[in-house]
């Protein structure tokens, strides 16, 4: 019986879950209240009060006592790094000192939840100065407070322009007994996230590195006949089972056949349950999500392992594009000019495959681009898939098709994680119309177009540290056709380069 | 090439998902309008007026655009299985008819989310009379209205008896153009659940089928020095690879060693992360759910494959609580009586293995099977887990230790699915003040329940429908633990009861 029993081997992974260092959230801290410090100095304000957040409660549905897995309010995680949902967390500016306040649990929760940690236990666990209950926040401000006068606390309080919404600022009872700063933290806090630490970037390196890994297990073992959904299972195992991720950083979009050119597909509506058939793309865009810090990764194949010429070319379009967005950042470059880049490329490619015709920098001032790739290039990436920062105050969207669409427009600077996630896609609702279109009709083959009406689209994303010079891709999966046929023919990734001409017949690419 | 990816064959389970008759959620409709009926011709109240509820939204994360992936409020998949967020459903009593509301979706949808469904998709999916646009509530409502004055709604207010939380009733603009009633629907609605139709049976057997497969599963490929969430995440991949469950009832509750004891452990703050070690029990409490329909089931088995002889004495007492409620169980039976039978045969048990000691009446007396078993035998399960109808008006939650933590009180009517889920726990919470209070002080030896102190603990759960002269096991794992020793060690199941004997050297039980 034994030699069955081991015979289950872990071995489908070159990773293990690694310690996460809770110096992470202390550093990311430190970096906050010196911010903020120089913040107040410079407008000549006090520097006193404390940064007070509340992290997340757990969630039952509707009326039912069925709890939705917890995951920890993003600032808070950043902040405190706590796991456990309704807590509270205080940082005194003027002395850094960090406070954590534990809910008080019922003595049922023994019974029914786990053991009732003490306080000591968080204190350690989560390297903060001191932890109190959350019935004693009144108290234990006013006692740290040096000050005269009631103490005052910075509230997180500011706009989330992915989703328009805004972030709750802390409640509690008693706190009519503070001043409150509802204005202060909000740009500060949301400016630190966008630039990583070391320690941050090892995270979101370790989500790469398990979700590129699945990604190519979910490449190898994708065959006709299969249901979309099944390769989204594979993934969320695969990252889980091995990498220890128990939350992915959004819904997999597994998108086969035309589903490939919807967007955001995937969710309860539209939700990965098509049986895809030979000689469809897949378009997969998964990614796990380790302590908070996530991963944003798509990968584009044929189903059936073998590219035609059409989605060779369409692939290729998308590939160049993502290639040479990557080979152009650095410090100083700009977002929208690394999107139109991307633009430029992939409307060269379709007119070298005759699928537009004229002069592209007419093109341009069309804003075709954006009939093929509707969204951004790409956007933050970190505690949140779609990160905080995009917008600094005094920053404006653009108005334009397809610019509109950017989640940031800033100039890259060391130390961001952007995702590079050019795509093109065939979509019926946005080509009908330009075809129509009187200004933009012409530059159409609409009889070569007819081809590609269920091809769907293809999207290349990799998630891109900029470094001081330049930049690093966190990401790494097949991306040259070639490469994708071979790691579906069975050829292990990375590549051992010398067999592949011999194993797999490579075609140049 | 074609070899290899025919290769990886998907014959890893024997089911099938099935397809999902919309007459299900028809007949579930016709049986509220004839019981709502029926109650107001008793009541002598007009028989008009319009059932109208309000489908879940989805809901995003805190400020952020990560939105959770959807999941239907409960009453309202019961009476229109639609899966999209953002709907309304009405049932006009006086005719029967059904009318769907769907949210308008902007043009942008269909870029980003998908294509927008005429109306009629709606209509024939869902198979419904009617399908409407969510902003023309008032207007159709009142059309369809027969009667003088405004329309009448039943709307959904109440209080679900295991959350403590009440129903929200529909909310829309114009809704003042509209009497409500907020009392007549849920006591109905709530009751109509608690009996299944054939149609709702099959879903509820197959999430049982896939669940149970899946557990078997996971028990052969258990092995010493797994993390618990490593089982967590076989569970969820065979239910949704082999099965399409993309939902489960609950956060799975991986639970081994001490572990084991804590009844809903699995949650963020106790997140099934323990690396599993030789001799200690695992407690699996796991189950898929397919088009809203669940299943709950609890395996506890040897992480190593073999029961010691302590994990046989708790093991077995558990099972023959579970194997005599489930031969007690038809119409009549009270579930108070069948929680102390099972209750009774476990103290018996514990008696005979010398760990508790005196006359088991008098312990029953002082109440001591609920230091054993803090919680209640069992629930009623459906589109919740935790399903509606535990406590009708006027039954009273018990107040005595373990009885009131009932979920019903109920007698048993055939078309009820019930879990049955006795279990024996070694809780410190709980066993050190019983052994310290000289009431019940008497009844533990004290020196052999020191070997249990990080026992964990033992949980047997499956799924039964009650016929009209008995009950259905709808749950099938390997219960009896040579059962549990010969799949772990590799034997089919269902068990080739032939081979058994020369294989694995069954033991009798
Ligand atoms: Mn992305
Ligand atoms: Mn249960």
């Amino acid at each position: 019986m034994a030699s069955h029993r081991e015979a289950n081997s872990m071995a489908s992974s070159s990773l293990t879950p690694p310690e996460v260092p809770m110096e992470l959230h202390a550093i990311n801290r430190g970096k906050l209240v010196k911010y903020l410090l120089q913040h107040l100095t410079e407008s000549t304000r006090p520097l006193h009060g404390f940064v007070l957040l509340q992290g997340g409660e757990e969630q039952t549905r509707h009326d039912t006592d069925h709890a939705e897995l917890f995951r920890q309010e993003s600032y808070f995680a950043y902040l405190f790094g706590v796991r456990e949902p309704g807590f509270y967390g205080a940082i005194d500016i003027a002395t850094g000192k960090s406070i954590l306040f534990a809910p008080r649990l019922p003595a049922e929760y023994a019974v029914w939840l786990g053991e009732i940690k003490p306080l000591s236990y968080f204190k350690e666990r989560y390297m903060v100065s001191k932890v109190c209950y959350t019935d004693e926040i009144v108290g234990v401000l006013h006692d740290e407070y040096k000050e005269q006068g009631k103490p005052l606390l910075f509230l997180l309080h500011g706009l989330n322009t992915d989703s328009s919404n805004f972030s709750k600022p802390a409640e509690f009872e008693g706190i009519e007994k503070f001043k409150t700063d509802l204005n202060t933290l909000h740009p500060i806090l949301a400016e630190c996230r966008v630039f990583k630490s070391d320690l941050e970037l090892a995270l979101i390196q370790y989500a790469n590195d398990i979700s590129s890994e699945a990604h190519v297990e979910v490449m190898r073992k994708t065959t006709v006949g299969m249901k979309e959904y099944q390769l989204e299972s594979m993934f969320l195992h695969h990252t889980y089972m091995y990498g220890g991720c128990r939350h992915c950083s959004y819904t997999c979009i597994c998108a086969t056949g035309g589903n490939s050119a919807v967007l955001h597909y995937g969710h309860a509506a539209a939700p990965n349950d098509r049986t895809f058939e030979d000689g469809d793309m897949a378009l997969l865009d998964m990614g796990a999500e380790y302590h908070f810090y996530g991963s944003d990764i798509t990968c584009s194949f044929p189903v059936n392992g073998k590219f035609t010429s059409d989605q060779r070319l369409i692939y290729n379009a998308v590939l160049q594009a993502h290639n040479t967005v990557i080979s152009a950042m650095k410090p100083g470059v700009n977002w929208i000019d690394m999107h139109k880049l991307a633009e430029k490329i992939i409307l060269d490619s379709l007119k070298k495959g005759c699928i537009v015709v004229g002069d592209v920098d007419d093109m341009m001032v069309k804003r075709l681009g954006a009939v093929f790739m509707p969204h951004g290039l790409g956007h933050f990436l970190g505690i949140d898939t779609h990160d905080t920062g995009g917008y600094l105050e005094g920053l404006e969207r653009p108005k334009e098709p397809g610019l509109k669409s950017l989640r940031t427009v800033r100039d890259l600077r060391e130390g961001m994680v952007i995702t590079v996630e050019p795509g093109c896609y065939f979509i019926d609702a946005l080509l009908a119309p330009a075809m129509e279109n009187s200004e933009t009709s012409k530059f159409f083959n609409h009889e070569i177009i007819g081809r590609f009406k269920s091809f769907g689209g293809v999207r290349i994303e990799s998630d891109v540290h900029v470094t001081s010079n330049g930049c690093k891709n966190m990401t790494n999966v097949p991306r040259e056709t070639w490469e994708i046929e071979a790691v579906m023919a069975g050829s292990p990734w990375p590549l051992d380069k010398s067999s592949i001409h011999s194993e797999n017949g490579r075609e140049g690419k």
